[in-house]
């Protein structure tokens, strides 16, 4: 079947881009001898997970035990970071039993959850990894500071059930490498293990090697690009291989038309240009703006496309954030050459516990 | 099972809540003779949508077509309202089928989409009802004047396969009463036929009788309100009956904690506030502002907040936008006085074709 016969609003990624990226990326890890886990938040199918397996990652990258269930439930055999603060009774029942049939190494950022993670390990007599989670400027999840970090670091030594592994941070930008120094001083002054040190993000995956103490990796959206790294020059058009095919289905006046795909096709996500908030790019217009998506319309600015678009006319979009777009849908179209080769479940859409 | 008891996040409906918004609005539209056709794009759940029949809709509103297909194939036995432009060979297949079990309206603005709809259905040898729709001023979807809409419904009248059933806008504040009495005036003088003149939106769905030509009115959130709902006055936080439950699973300082909840459970939808950007109300903390989510994580500024938040603790967050938020999860939990009732799927979730 060729794409232009799938029905409107579909979710199509290019295997051509796909394969492209994936050996760029993975290319790039294994000359700076950094260890490569990419997070599957992005594409969340099975497919995709095991080819970043094929193409060299050393283990996965989850966000939510659920994830890690339909990683292990498919097929997936290697280690996986699940970077989270699992706490309460069911999640921890989960945990442990997914630590019995692979090893799962958990980022905590607080006492809190570190004593959790260790009754329940160590009760079911199971081990699981940990990394500390240290923050790294951005106002995110984190321990605040190395010296706290470190202190949380003990905690974890001392308690069982838990093998401190090291630490991790996101993002990591090169600017990012006096935390990680520090950190590493002071694990080292206080005896501590930290076989790893792990960094993230897509935007600075290409400049990890600035920072050499890093031993690991996670990148999400690197498979797939989207409007941002576009925007911000890191994929080319033809590098973003996620796309949603859309058609016009109103075109009230020579300055507006509108998608069949809104925030149920693209997510709510928005992308702040100079033009105002975009939420998504469209292929064949980029001089339009989608400037607001309801539920099932995306409303498009053309004042400034020298050339209409036509009602029933097909675009592609690239979307804004790909990870949040992914989670709408329940299938994503692989093709190559404008043909579909496969049609792949998201297997992980929707894992929010 | 108590509320308590459920794993976060968790969506929750709260039925005392969700019963007196149905008896409030219903009431309304019957005390003013105005047919209530309450929109099912927010709940998305057979359950809601049956309970709407039960308090008096004269029929129901849906989207996209894959929702009146569930609808359908749920037992509803109502005419169908799906105000949107259905096009291309394998929607028109689809609209034909079903309107071969259900009574049918739809709601196209241009001449394209009508001319596909008339081919469709005359050759299936169907029929299905049309409203013209009207842009009322806001730069959305709709014949962009009276003057062009009356055109169009003259094509309308004139095609086979097509029934011509007045006209719609969205939205219908007060003030778009000239649009909706010009349209009126000029159907008449072509001799059109027009027995439905359709309002919608719940922000003034209680001042639909300031239009006396409304012969029909659509809402969608009006059964559960939200964030937007709350600090606009609509609802009070009791008759908000959708909330997310969710964990603070991470305080790294005093001014910022995290929760389980992010864009994959509130949606990416923002709502904007005087003190920033919010995607959600947290109800035991009124003062907190989820300036942003990651996938999985709400970022809370808790800096106002004079009783901080614990690690572990549960709070309920008021979604902005409950359509979006809904179509995010698979399930809806029912609950009364604390227990859970009933485990609702979210029948119509991700049905964007």
């Amino acid at each position: 079947m060729r794409i232009e016969e799938l029905d409107t609003p579909a979710l199509v990624i290019n295997l051509d881009a796909l394969e492209e990226n994936l050996k760029r990326y993975h290319g790039y890890f294994e000359k700076h001898g950094i260890g490569f886990r990419p997070h599957i938040k992005t594409h969340k199918t099975l497919a995709v997970a095991h080819m970043q397996l094929k193409y060299g990652a050393i283990g996965l990258t989850c966000q939510k035990l659920g994830e890690a269930e339909v990683l292990a439930a498919g097929g997936i055999q290697t280690d996986l970071l699940v970077p989270y603060n699992v706490m309460g009774a069911r999640k921890l029942d989960r945990l442990t039993a997914l630590a019995k049939r692979l090893p799962v190494t958990l980022a905590p950022d607080s006492e809190f959850t570190v004593r959790g993670l260790s009754e329940a390990t160590a009760s079911e007599g199971v081990s699981i990894g940990i990394l500390i989670e240290v923050e790294m400027g951005f106002e995110r999840t984190g321990v605040p500071t190395p010296r706290e970090a470190t202190e949380l670091a003990k905690l974890v030594h001392d308690l069982p059930g838990l093998e401190l592994r090291g630490f991790m941070g996101f993002p990591t930008p090169p600017d990012s490498r006096p935390i990680i120094q520090e950190t590493i001083d002071l694990f080292d002054r206080a005896g501590l293990p930290r076989d790893v040190v792990s960094g993230g993000g897509t935007p600075h995956a290409l400049d990890a090697h600035e920072i050499p103490e890093l031993t690991e990796y996670r990148a999400g959206e690197y498979p797939v690009g989207g409007a941002m790294h576009l925007a911000e020059g890191r994929h080319t058009l033809e590098q973003c291989a996620l796309r949603v095919i859309t058609t016009v289905v109103s075109r009230p006046t020579r300055e507006r038309m509108f998608l069949d795909a809104g925030s149920k096709a693209l997510s709510a996500s928005i992308y702040k240009t100079e033009r105002g908030d975009s939420m998504g790019h469209i292929v064949e217009y980029p001089d339009a703006l989608i400037g607001i998506a309801s539920e099932e319309h995306g409303h498009v600015d053309i004042s400034r496309c020298a050339v209409k678009p036509e009602i029933g006319e097909r675009v592609q979009v690239l979307p804004v954030h790909p990870c949040p777009c992914v989670n709408e849908h329940d299938v994503m179209v692989a093709a190559r050459n404008g043909m579909v080769e496969a049609t792949w479940p998201v297997h992980a859409r929707g894992r929010i516990r």
